[in-house]
C-alpha cells in the first residue's frame, strides 16, 4: 500500500510519523474522509472548505489545500484503486514539535498524510436499516472542528456496538447533536428535522448536500431541538460512507414500525438521483 | 537522543509511528510525565498507578508496568541524563489499526513510547510566582484520564501565554476545575482549599502528595467548589514540574499583593524538605 506521507509516496510501512508529532502527543491535529467513485470525487471542494474551516479554527498554518487532489490521484493509481469506490483519508496536524511543551507553536511545518483505500458500500445497513443507541456526549465543545480529538466518538461506538447497534448518538444536555461518526435527522410531525449547527455539531457535507436537495424539491425542513424522547416518524443518520441510512430501533425503541420510513426511503432516492447526475452514474452502484 | 519505541532503544529520528496508530489518529492513548532527580524518580509508583486508571478506564490492554522503571533508567544513562534533573515522557497508545475503523479493537497491542529529557526547574516561577487567566473549560467530561487529547489544553494555555500569562485555569460552569497542565489550590479565609475530585479534574500527584504532607502537619484542607469570583487569600499551582508554584496575579486582580503568598511560600518549604528527605537532596538544588 502506498501512501502520502513527508511529500512522499512511499509504502505505508515506511512512513515515520515522529512520537513528537503533536498529532501523536496532543490530538493536535483535524482530518476529512472523502468518497471516490465512478471515477470523481465527491463534494472535494466542501470536504477541503471544511479542513480549511478545522486547521483556521485550530490556527494550523496550512496551505496546500490544492495540490491534495493530485495527491488522492495519484495514490489511487498507485494502489490501482481508480476504477473503484474508494475513500481518501487526509489527516493534518501541527507538526513535529521538540522538546514537547503544552502551549502552540506556530512556527513548525504541518504534518500531512493521506491514504486510499478500497471502500465497501453498506448495502444492507443502507437497504435494511440499522440500531442506533443515544449516550451522553461527552465530547469537548468545539465538535464543528473536525479535529483527531476522536476518543469519545470511538468510546460510544465501541458502546453501541456492545449493544448490537451501529451507531451511537450524543445527546447533550437534553438534545440530540450528532452520532459519533454521522449526522443525524428525524422525521417528526411528517416533517425532516434537523438540530441547528452549533460548536457542538460539526457542519455535515453529507447534510448539507441532502438539505439543498430537499429544500429544491419543495421539502419543508425544521431546524429545532431534538430530544430522544420526542416522538419520531422516522430517523434517518448521514455521512460520507452511511449516506443516507435509515434507523428503525433507537435503544428499545422501534421507529416506523421497525423498517425504513417512507420520506428516509424518498431522501435515499433523491441523494441517488442527484449523485448520479453530478457523477454520472448511479452512487449505489459503485 | 536514544529514546524507547517498539521494544528498542533507538536514535529519536528512527523511530516509526505508524500513521494507523491510535494515537495518532483518534487520540486514543494516555501518558505520564516523571520527574528524575537525584538519581531517583519522584513518586514513580503513583504516576505509573494513574497511568493504570487512565488505560484501564480506556480499556488498553497495557500491562508493562514493570519494566518502565528499568527503560527509564536506560535512557537516563544512554543520554547521560543520570547525573541530571530529568523528565521521563512515558505515552502509551491502543496500538495500529488498519483498516482505520472507529470502533475500538482490543486485540491489537498497545503503542509505548519513552522519552528522557533534561529537565530545567523553573527558578523564577517558583520564587517570583506567576500570572494566570481564567478560561472557559472546553474539554470532554473525562478529564480524570490523562489522555493524549490535549488540543483543549494547549489552546488555553497558548491563550494564557498571549496575555502574558504562564497559565490557563479551567472554569466549568462557574467553577474552577484546574489548570491546562497543573493543579489548582487557594487560600481562602485562611484555609487550604481544593476543589474537589470528579470526572473534570485530574487526580494530581503532587496535589496529593501536598495533601499528606498539609495533614500531617495539621492544616485544615478544605474540599469544596471554587469560583473564580471568590475572595481568594493566595493562589497556587501544583505539578510535577510546576512544583508549588505561587499565583501572584489572575487575569487583571492581584492575588496576595502581587507577591508570592505566606501560605503558599510555607507550603513550598513543606515540599520541598518532604522531598528532601525521601530522595536525599534538596528538590530545588537539582
Amino acid at each position: 500500500m502506498i501512501v502520502y506521507s513527508s511529500n512522499n509516496f512511499i509504502p505505508l510501512e515506511n512512513v515515520k510519523i515522529s512520537p513528537f508529532d503533536r498529532g501523536f502527543q496532543f490530538g493536535d491535529g483535524a482530518y476529512e474522509v472523502i468518497r471516490y467513485f465512478d471515477k470523481d470525487f465527491f463534494k472535494l471542494e466542501e470536504h477541503l472548505n471544511r479542513l480549511k474551516y478545522s486547521l483556521d479554527e485550530l490556527k494550523i498554518n496550512f496551505h496546500s489545500y490544492d495540490k491534495i487532489k493530485n495527491i488522492a490521484l495519484k495514490l489511487l493509481n498507485e494502489n490501482s484503486l481508480a476504477d473503484y469506490g474508494a475513500l481518501i483519508y487526509i489527516q493534518v496536524t501541527r507538526g513535529v514539535c521538540y522538546p514537547r511543551i503544552h502551549s502552540i507553536k506556530n512556527d513548525i511545518a504541518p504534518t500531512l498524510f493521506i491514504s486510499a483505500s478500497k471502500f465497501i458500500r453498506r448495502e444492507k445497513e443502507i437497504n435494511e436499516g440499522v440500531k442506533i443507541i443515544f449516550t451522553e456526549d461527552s465530547r469537548w465543545n468545539r465538535c464543528d472542528i473536525k479535529s483527531i480529538m476522536l476518543l469519545p466518538n470511538s468510546m460510544a461506538k465501541g458502546k453501541a456496538i456492545q449493544a448490537g447497534a451501529s451507531e451511537a448518538v450524543f445527546v447533550r444536555e437534553g438534545r440530540i447533536t450528532e452520532g459519533s461518526h454521522t449526522s443525524f435527522g428525524a422525521v417528526i410531525k411528517g416533517k425532516v428535522v434537523f438540530p441547528p449547527y452549533s460548536n457542538f455539531i460539526l457542519r455535515g457535507v453529507t447534510r448539507d448536500t441532502i438539505t439543498g436537495i430537499l429544500l429544491k424539491n419543495k421539502f419543508d425542513i425544521q431546524l429545532r431541538e431534538i430530544s430522544p424522547h420526542d416522538s419520531f416518524d422516522e430517523c434517518f443518520l448521514l455521512g460520507t460512507s452511511t449516506e443516507v441510512t435509515p434507523v428503525i430501533q433507537a435503544g428499545n425503541i422501534e421507529i416506523s414500525g421497525g423498517k425504513p420510513g417512507e420520506l428516509t426511503k424518498k431522501i435515499q432516492t433523491l441523494f441517488n438521483e442527484s449523485t448520479s447526475g453530478t457523477a454520472g452514474k448511479q452512487f449505489n452502484s459503485v
